[in-house]
């Protein structure tokens, strides 16, 4: 089941599907794996993704934000029945955390699967530990206690690409955003971290029981984030491959990756991802307790939801989508709705409040499920539930009652010591969207909005990842921390291999865009690298600089195939006889030899119009 | 060389590529086209495009703007030797312009190109008409004489979609966009129409040589258009192929065509274009008159431009970039900027200005132009050839310099009776895009704004139709008039067919975005249907109002094949199990019986927290 790489050297990406049983390995086109270590922590090593330029840019290597794990590194060995190994071990030994019997696995967590149809458990070794009352566990405690944690520092120098300085001239940068009252610092370090999460501004989700992890911070103040779903295939042939789908969608970038399966083996197969997944690991406990009670809401109580939470936290998921903001009262209020309830959880409360005509249990648990959380340090992401499915329905009275309600939770969460992110909409068109980050950023104490696009029409079918990548874009400028992914077959189907691949890198885009626009010290260096690049036709590095180098390669040579033609300096649009580039290069060239010259034009004109006069 | 439909009812579009010799025709899925009259102008005929619903929906038939022509018209017989018939004819018959003797084609103005290498000219019959001194020949000088012309009365109900008022409570929805301080009426009259025109904030590209135009208006206070650029192939089989590019873009919404021709044979097929065009058609003069000097920049002349605008205007184009912004003394602006000048035209003028050392011969004999141009009602696309290339370079001195000139320019133009329009970026980060549209509003005077994206990023390649749709959405809300497409080919190759299609889509996107955000009266109505379709599970309303049902059809369809499953009241998310929507459904029936309910949660919980209460 290992897929070695076989060479230390970048080759092309392998983007086809892996061979069964296989998954996706080797660096992606042009890039290696480095590691680097913070000042004074050389046991802390975070991963960055280094693409070297042709010699004739006369430029160092670019760094960037790495989120592929060990998958891209030339020299791991990939065995997911051996799972990932596991940076955070002697980081959470030295809390003292006790080893605790796990609950162990009953039949309904794999929906009574047997024999062939059960997916076997994965051999991966996994020890289970909780915290105790009074101990610090989550990295909320442990900033408010101010204590740096290595997860702090981890994200601090990851935060920063691994320069002590992100960039020359950042004090420029910045001031070249708008980061709407944000407060993103030039240099991020591990006391800005602290404070951040103190502040409840900014999460590391991180659970103990996740030892495979590679910290990442979400939050206002850093760079955004992306989400990308996954979830199991009806017949699932092999762990493997649904291991491959979290590969696949970190290798373009996702951050985190949300676990939605549902039916059957959903605890192996979710054991097979942790062991083996280096990012964050988000669920919905919800979907799996309404598996174990036959998909029938009625039978759906608080005693099965509690023990599915401490199931799914023993296995290590760092994050929890709590759908505790649909009450009873809300219900009523999405009733003229044009496209009502649409998100499922939501959905499922609702329906579950109105059959007994009750108050949600998890609203009336909330604390109960606080002190869970808070033993595993299992992160919450406040679910929203009436978010808007239609553009008719953005911002009204539903969605903004659950989001108040969800604010009330954030401050009772923080008092039990969790970490804790706000889910968004959804359906809201562009003049709405800011009213939504505003309210939450006032209602929630700026705890992190994590939001799903929005969508900014209703009519494109097909091309939803566009219509919602211009909302993540603007959302995320105004202060999303985290943005989730939407894929070309929302709305219609399942999403395949290139769907998922198509969604993470549409958000990756938007995410940058947002980025640039906050005025993020570093997020300018790539665009720059890159512009220079295509300005002096180093097509290779333009290539190897996108977010996508394999598909701007192949677009490339759909016109222009040969081998030669990548060291053209023109390209398909104008053809060798006459480019714009090479014309402007010319005249670049001129005009550099007028010192001074350059913002006088009037002087010039003075001089009388020629462009060959003496320097000053 | 005809593909005449064979039926008059709605059937699948044809999307792949027409047999040699042959254009696309027939319906798009499920629409049929239809006309419709002003009120009192029965010979006027305003097509608009006709999406009926499922008889379970009890909703009339949606109508909608319509771009693609009589191609989609199951009654038209289109045979492209003989062009399309000439709605425009009459109304220009009874202006009173003047035969005139036509120019007659060079060898020059089809690159010399003789025997098998020459297209033959279009067949169909083509008089050229000139307005004389003195006589009201533009929109703008009849506007301004306070004449309402059938182009106005044409656009003014193309606007409203046929409907005498655009929407019922369409106060409410104009007060639930925010348009920036745009003028957008509750309901467009011919009247309005002139104003705007007069005004100098709209303008109706319409060369009295192009009586086949449907017409179309471009200002801050109507929908938001999309162009689409084409050009010939290196090598033409067919003329039929040329026209294809252009039937193919209308056909998915661009409202103008740019023909981008170089080379050979572009006087040929730009006629067979032109012949065969219910849309806008505009041009770069520049680029054929540089094939008459062989590419060789500096052997340009004003003379041979000048011969160019009237051959091409004698054509009836109906807009021309000019790149006469681009002075001397900005070409010195630009030396430090990452990427120089990305423009192609902007970089002939620079060329040209630098290699001689003198002023561009297009401001200097701006005056010439605009004569010649009034004489035909062609347009001004006053072009932005200092456009930033990067995100490094945006909204600089160069860009802003160029700018203010096209504000001078645009004055002129309209002293000498000329409709104008104005070119703008290019690569710009989002918080800066709402910079340029403020400058170009107060320094162009109001004149229309043609933005090409911007591309919010430039890490993207193969993926900047969409980096660009998000700052083509934010810019056409601020108030762009038209947005040029980018497509995923851009900056690494030529586009293909299904290139041009996600283009035009994308930016329809991106428009439709735009008029929701500025709250234009009839936008949302066909996002309120569509969204009416997904929460009754009308699978085939919902592909039938996308905006490409064959995309949306085929993406259900990988995932759920069956024709049952078109009628399915699930869909492949959650699958029949459990479905958010069918819930949610139960909920609103549920709710809907507690009149009085929806809005009134707090006293729904006085109540005793039951669903089950009398109305009160």
């Amino acid at each position: 089941m290992t897929t070695p790489s076989t060479t230390g050297n970048p080759r092309p990406a392998n983007t086809a599907a892996p061979a069964p049983g296989h998954v996706t390995t080797g660096p992606i086109r042009g890039s290696r794996k480095v590691y680097s270590s913070p000042a004074g922590h050389p046991e802390i090593r975070v991963p960055f993704r280094e693409i070297a330029l042709d010699p004739s840019a006369n430029e160092p290597p670019l760094r960037v934000y790495d989120t592929s794990g060990p998958y891209t590194d030339s020299d791991a060995a990939i065995d997911v029945r051996s799972g990932l190994p596991k940076p955070r071990a002697p980081w959470l030994a030295a809390r003292g955390f006790n080893a605790t019997t796990p609950r162990g696995v009953k039949p309904e967590d794999n929906g009574n699967a047997t024999g062939d149809h059960l997916v076997s458990p994965c051999p991966a070794p996994h020890s289970v530990i909780k915290g105790a009352d009074g101990q610090l566990v989550t990295q909320y405690e442990f900033a408010r206690a101010g204590i740096i944690t290595e997860e702090m520092i981890y994200v601090a120098h990851r935060e920063n690409l691994g320069r002590l300085k992100a960039a020359e001239g950042a004090t420029d940068r910045l001031k070249d955003g708008n980061s709407f009252d944000a407060a993103i610092p030039e240099f991020v370090t591990p006391e800005f971290v602290r404070d951040e999460i103190a502040r409840g501004r900014a999460i590391i989700p991180a659970n103990i029981n996740h030892p495979e992890l590679e910290p990442v911070i979400i939050g206002r103040n850093f760079l955004v984030k992306v989400n990308a779903n996954i979830g199991n295939s009806a017949v699932t042939s092999s762990a493997a491959d649904e291991v491959e789908k979290l590969v696949w969608s970190i290798r373009w970038g996702a951050d985190t990756v949300m676990d939605l399966s549902t039916g059957r083996n959903i605890h192996n197969i979710r054991d097979w991802i942790l062991r083996n997944s280096p990012t964050p690991i988000g669920t919905v406990p919800l979907y799996q307790a309404l598996e174990k009670v036959g998909g029938d809401v009625s039978k759906l109580s608080w005693e099965i939801f509690r023990d599915t939470l401490i199931e799914q936290a023993e296995q290590g998921v760092d994050y929890f989508t709590i759908h505790a903001g649909v009450r009873l009262q809300h219900v009523p209020l999405t009733a003229n709705r044009v496209t009502g309830i649409v998100s499922r959880g939501g959905s499922i409360m609702a329906s579950w409040c109105l059959n007994g005509h009750r108050e949600s249990f998890l609203y009336e648990h909330f604390d109960e499920i606080c002190d869970i959380m808070r033993a595993y340090d299992v992160s919450f992401s406040l679910g929203d539930g009436l978010r808007p499915g239609s553009i008719a329905d953005a911002n009204d009275a539903a969605q903004f009652a659950e989001l108040e309600t969800l604010g009330e939770l954030t401050k009772i969460a923080w008092a039990k010591g969790c970490q804790v992110m706000i889910e968004g909409p959804g359906h809201v068109p562009m003049h709405k969207i800011k009213e939504n980050m505003d309210k939450q950023l006032k209602d929630c104490g700026e705890a992190p909005f994590y939001t799903l696009g929005p969508l900014t029409t209703d009519i494109a079918p097909g091309y939803d990842h566009i219509t919602s990548a211009i909302g993540a874009a603007m959302i995320g400028w105004f202060g999303t921390a985290m943005l989730c992914y939407v894929t070309p077959k929302e709305h219609l189907g399942l999403p395949n291999r290139d769907d998922v691949k198509t969604g993470v890198i549409t958000y990756r885009l938007a995410a940058h865009a947002a980025d640039l626009a906050k005025g993020h010290p570093a997020a300018k260096l790539r665009d720059d690298a890159l512009s220079r690049a295509r300005f002096t036709f180093r097509w290779e590095d333009q290539f190897n600089l996108s977010l996508d180098p394999d598909t701007a390669c192949a677009y490339h040579d759909e016109t222009m195939p040969r081998e030669a033609h990548k060291t053209a300096h023109f390209c398909s649009m104008c053809g060798p006889k006459f480019c714009s580039m090479r014309i402007s290069q010319d005249i670049k060239e001129d005009a550099a030899r007028l010192a001074g010259m350059e913002e006088k034009s009037e002087e010039f004109r003075k001089a009388g119009g020629k462009v060959y006069v003496p320097a000053e």
